[in-house]
């Protein structure tokens, strides 16, 4: 009977304790203690030990450099990020293919540019549309609708639409070693966000599905919207045509700023619209991590950026500037080809 | 034996089932289910039952108005909702007391209006300062320095200002019962935002403090920011004089769709600046709650507002039409007088 209610206090002190530690940090470090691999679609090199390393320091609670839960702030570009950006941004090709639909609601535009051009197919002439037609183009598929309206779009429109390479939803080609990024960090007590040139109401539609992001964790390109009524006196929002925040270049730490309040301890990009929040990021005190994507791996993927004597393209443009500066300044260059042993979840895990 | 493994296998599974629900749930809900009152400040009544049944209602899993934890989203005006407003916003104080240490630092300022007449301290004069001198005054004072220089500002002034009446840091008029509410709230797995009309930075300094909300969490009105380098190339963001978002009347909802991107299932206000987050929150489907803090007790704290046969003021206007609204669309009204047993933590519990 002794026996019994010791044990039994003792198995009740280590739940306590367990529950001590559970309340305490968001998640037991257990995965990695037990030696599974938090990464496994990478290979072993540079930037898969600089993630490790940055997490163990800054959430290991002896270690000099560890972060309180309340600031383990870890942001995100998203485009050639996260996912896929060539050979044209995704709600690029949305706003494209919401045009069919656009014009069979609003018949008058069917003679107007750019919807005429937009509808022909012809993709030469699409992308000789001047800057004035394509700003046309946007505003007309992203904003004057309501704001449940436009996420039932989206929706609608993710569920159908495939990509042209590998015939599949947009959805699908999130990067599966960066999924595996954001949920380290997450397991680790980091909140992660995602910080896009891209519109902000547009990522929200699918960033929990794709990325386990809530849909306040994500700062994007912000237009404002408009507060009414229906006619039934229900109030409702519309996406209005007023831009609040370009979260591109120096957008992206000032997005930051407003949504977040706090300046990141990693950060991720690819391209020069990520150069100030990387820069943003590292200035901070204590241990910080930068890290770059390079799309290097034609085969798998894409190949772009001259950092690898690589065509410059306008998407997605990784200049030598922007590596030099990568190289000076301590941030890390993840190499598609070389880094990661997979790109997609959908490959399988290729062992 | 066989009683000691089979008991420790028991404890075991407790635990573990503990661990399940600790990680499923924000937070056990134990203490509501033990018979602690979590609204120990709150008269029994009306308003606190509504509390109380809406919390059960929507976080009780067997419940057929039960919400998913990720969209427990409950948002909370700040003066006159959570601490006291009168007889002038806590920030405008600020940005009076201010003029000091500004005109230290640029002393051309002082013969210069409006900051020559608040440096007379004649409470009369400044109270018939024009719009446009009170701008001047606004813009002066909460714009113009780097992010991290205003944090500090504000920081150093709120651990040395006192309030006229209480005598007391600003940071102690925080009403204990709306305290309470927060904690029980996210006790129950809600997150709580603050949703002010009172500047997004100036909250943000001391929101954790206070009511245990993090900077990401404070949604309010909202400045521009610019991206800059200091003379060591060193980034830093400057605050700057441009108006993003007016988060009162309709820039209420517009600022929650901004920053959180869902309609908040609870909503607490005070005035007609919180009229449309809660004509928004109640619109949503399924349970939600909308509560309005009448300020009817005088004697504890101040009474304004004609809904009570009361004068009105400019601060924080609760009129007959909002009180009328309230009563036809199911809104609770939260008496002072009546509902909270004490105001303030310093008070002592009462008993």
């Amino acid at each position: 009977m002794r026996a019994y209610a010791s044990t039994g206090r003792r198995l009740l002190l280590a739940a306590a304790l367990a529950l001590a530690t559970l309340t305490a940090a968001p998640a037991p470090p257990a995965l990695h203690a037990q030696g599974a691999d938090p990464l496994p679609s990478w290979n072993e090199g540079e930037p898969k030990q600089a993630i490790l390393d940055f997490v163990e320091a800054t959430t290991d609670r002896s270690s000099p450099d560890f972060v309180p839960p309340g600031q383990r702030i870890a942001t995100f570009d998203q485009d050639g990020t996260l996912w896929v950006e060539h050979p044209m941004y995704t709600q690029v090709i949305y706003c494209l293919e919401r045009v069919p639909a656009l014009v069979k609601e609003k018949p008058e535009l069917k003679d107007e540019e750019p919807f005429k051009t937009v509808l022909t197919g012809n993709k030469e002439a699409i992308a000789k549309l001047p800057m004035k037609d394509l700003e046309k183009l946007l505003i007309a598929t992203l904003t004057g609708m309501s704001v449940d309206d436009f996420q039932e779009q989206v929706k609608q429109w993710l569920a159908a639409a495939r990509d042209p390479r590998w015939k599949r939803p947009f959805t699908e080609l999130a990067y599966q070693p960066m999924l595996e990024v954001l949920r380290f960090l997450r397991d680790r007590g980091y909140k992660t966000y995602i910080v896009t040139g891209g519109g902000q109401d547009f990522v929200r539609v699918f960033a929990d599905q794709v990325y386990g992001i809530p849909t306040e964790q994500v700062v994007g390109t912000m237009g404002g919207t408009k507060f009414g009524y229906d006619g039934n006196g229900k109030p409702f929002l519309t996406k209005e045509p007023k831009l609040l925040l370009n979260d591109n270049d120096a957008g992206k730490p000032e997005g930051i700023h407003l949504m977040i309040g706090m300046q990141p301890y990693a950060a991720f990009g690819n391209s020069t619209g990520d150069q100030q929040m990387l820069e943003y990021t590292k200035a901070g005190e204590g241990r910080r991590l930068s890290m770059l994507v390079m799309h290097d791996d034609a085969t798998r993927e894409y190949a772009y950026g001259p950092a690898n004597g690589l065509p410059e393209t306008k998407v997605g443009t990784f200049t030598q500037a922007l590596f030099d500066e990568a190289k000076k300044d301590g941030w890390i260059v993840i190499s598609m080809k070389k880094d990661w042993k997979r790109i997609f979840a959908f490959e399988g895990s290729g062992q």
